[in-house]
């Protein structure tokens, strides 16, 4: 009998409870032994719940789960308060528990000091689902492609911005428009800024990154771009050139270093990633022998993200081990940053209509020996002045980013400039 | 340090050699020990092979690999002969070995009789590699969906068959003109005839089957339908229909029993299998908690293949157990075999064009209860007669075949009537 603490009770935790109890049989022959939730933990106890605790013994502070001399598992669903997630983690790992959590942010930024103690006393470090939710992202890495090389990921991470920039793309709404839309849904939270900043993606990838190329995550190295300043234009001129424009967080590792970016881009309509609509996820992942693997699904929401926190707990039931990252945590690389390798960029400007305007962005372009793939002028839009789409020829971010910056000074220029990074695709 | 011995040395044995070697330190790292290869057994000593075997133990018989004391895994990768597999594998597990396979025919066959066996001795019968090549779908339903329901499960499994579909519908050839494309270019082995025909897809439905309902395989009760009888008519119809066709291996759970066959089928263009274009492989999997979870990547060559039996042979040397079909081979249920559920479906037909033909036909499906969605015709082909395209509203299978079988009975319906189910997606 695996004999199970949880702390928090959330739409996660009351999915597993619910999970555990009526799947119990069928877990017990998978797992090879019965899951018993033995204490659970969470902030208010009078609260109504979407789970049957009764049987089961209440610990009004969580740290005390991890002192329970009768528990072999400690899982940790309590959201948001990082640093009691942190203390609790460390307290059960000390006292030579297992521990599973689908905390993120935690693993994000403590995840090699936690794999550290967990190789100590020795005990299973597993979060799951802190990626992707129900799709098995962090198990295909560190177990699926264990004998392969991933040299490059990328993926649709968060679901609150895909949400909105498929709403943005189909109804021509602003982001406004379509974020309060989500919200309204349940897709969103009234907080969404961690979602539409980019800032949960950026700890998504760098758990990835970590178990793709056996390196420590490190969050300060991914530059980190919202989708706060795309606009419906955007999304059509996307459509015009083949694209849909998509929050990803990618990766990809070469001789140089690690280039880790999260950011909206365009992608080709050819590519699997450009039909994952709604608040799906999906990631590619590129190994050296396998080629291009995807993994779609959804990628929150309590039922899946339960069944990643059941999986994790089935494994340590069967008696897996394997190092939280893949690897010895002791031997986790540095992650070197690069700058991204060259690519097909996507300018937008709203510019001033006046004579010359163009001639003096294409002349900026053309000092930096950056060559044009297409421009477009239109019209003018409800805004002022008129939008001018540049595609760039392949190019180096960093030589990208510095014309943009001296375009962006012109006095022609009527607003920030949206620069957009293009992710071709061959199939 | 984990010592293999190897059976065949075709393209995926090499791979899997090639493997090992170049990626020896970081297998090593992640393995949590060395994996080496110390006997390797293949038809021909004196053939020219693209691995290096020098310095590893040469043995004739491959039957010798189960017997020798320094081996702690055999890896079986002969293709073909089954005999001479059952045979390797029965002595290995019998020996205590581990046994790791990509054999889908010895696994869909045999695999019950196995994985006792293996259980018995006790040691780990892996088959990753069986499946979807390097795409981790046992894995994933294994493990990943360990805590959760798989309620139904469909995909793209056999890549020569979606080459084939594919150029028949993007340059509008007939079957035997995509096929010998297949062939030149090394997509379609020379007998193809278990690729076209769907057993491949079959086996390989039987292993995802037993994994995602903890029941023994079942090839007898698999419906198999292959796609020689597709006409680039049926592609245009269908794209028409706003739908592609795919080879899909379809299993589906529900109270009465199991529901599985293999089958050309329609499916929106909207469902991500329909983009799935090539030799690519892609299957959905739905659980009851996680909704729907696609898995794409090339399903078959060596490279992909190789890091399938590579990720075996390390979860064996990080010391997984794991009943091979997820549940102790006791435990597994025996398929209650059961129509297709009601659904839609296409139906060609190739009339006599006089006048009444198509009253007759509609009179039938009267008959039956089968209501009409649309019906279409159109003005001559090459060949005799006309087509009249048909679909049907949801219908039972079992319901469907027999008007149709009254239909074909008619002296006005000049060819076999082609049939296949629409399987619809909601996202």
């Amino acid at each position: 009998m695996l004999r199970i603490a949880l702390a928090g009770l959330g739409t996660v935790g009351a999915a597993v409870v619910q999970g555990l109890r009526e799947g119990a049989d069928l877990i017990a022959s998978r797992a090879g032994q019965s899951i018993t939730l033995q204490a659970v933990s969470a902030r208010d106890k009078k609260r109504e719940r979407a789970c049957d605790i009764s049987g089961v013994r209440w610990v009004d502070d969580p740290r005390q789960l991890a002192e329970l001399s009768d528990i072999d598992v400690v899982v940790e669903l309590m959201g948001g308060d990082e640093a009691a997630a942190l203390e609790l983690a460390e307290a059960a790992l000390l006292a030579g528990k297992h521990f599973v959590t689908a905390n993120k942010k935690l693993i994000a930024e403590h995840g090699v000091k936690l794999a550290h103690s967990a190789e100590a006393h020795p005990v299973q470090l597993s979060f799951e689902a802190a990626v992707g939710g129900g799709i098995p992202l962090l198990k295909t890495l560190r177990e699926a492609l264990a004998g392969d090389e991933v040299e490059k990921l990328y993926g649709i991470l968060n679901g609150t911005c895909n949400y909105i920039l498929t709403r943005m793309h189909s109804r021509g709404i602003e982001f406004a428009s379509a974020l309060s839309e989500a919200q309204k849904h349940g897709y969103a939270e009234a907080d969404s800024g961690t979602d539409i900043k980019g800032g949960d993606t950026a700890h998504k990838l760098a758990i990835l990154v970590a178990l793709a190329f056996g390196m420590a995550p490190d969050l300060t190295s991914i530059r980190t771009e919202g989708i706060e300043h795309i606009t419906p234009l955007d999304l059509q001129f996307a459509h015009e050139l083949g694209c849909r424009v998509k929050l990803l967080g990618f990766a990809r590792r070469s001789q140089k270093g690690v280039e880790q970016w999260v950011g909206p881009a365009l992608i080709p309509e050819i590519s699997p990633l450009a039909q994952v609509d709604g608040a799906l996820n999906s990631v590619l992942l590129h190994g050296r022998r396998t080629g291009d693997i995807i993994l779609q699904g959804r990628g929150a929401g309590g039922a899946p993200t339960s069944s990643a926190i059941l999986a994790d707990l089935i494994d340590i039931a069967r008696g897996f081990k394997a190092p939280a990252f893949g690897i010895p945590a002791g031997r986790l690389g540095k992650i070197k940053a690069v700058e991204p390798q060259p690519r097909r960029h996507y300018l937008r400007l709203q510019v001033n209509d006046r004579p010359g305007v163009v001639a003096e962005i294409t002349g900026i372009l053309r000092d930096e020996a950056l060559s044009i793939e297409q421009l477009l002028q239109r019209g003018k839009t409800q805004n002022e002045g008129v939008p001018v789409t540049i595609i760039l020829h392949e190019g180096e971010g960093v030589v990208v980013r510095r014309a943009v910056k001296k375009i962006e000074a012109l006095p022609t220029i009527l607003a920030q400039p949206n620069l957009m990074a293009i992710e071709d695709y061959q199939p």
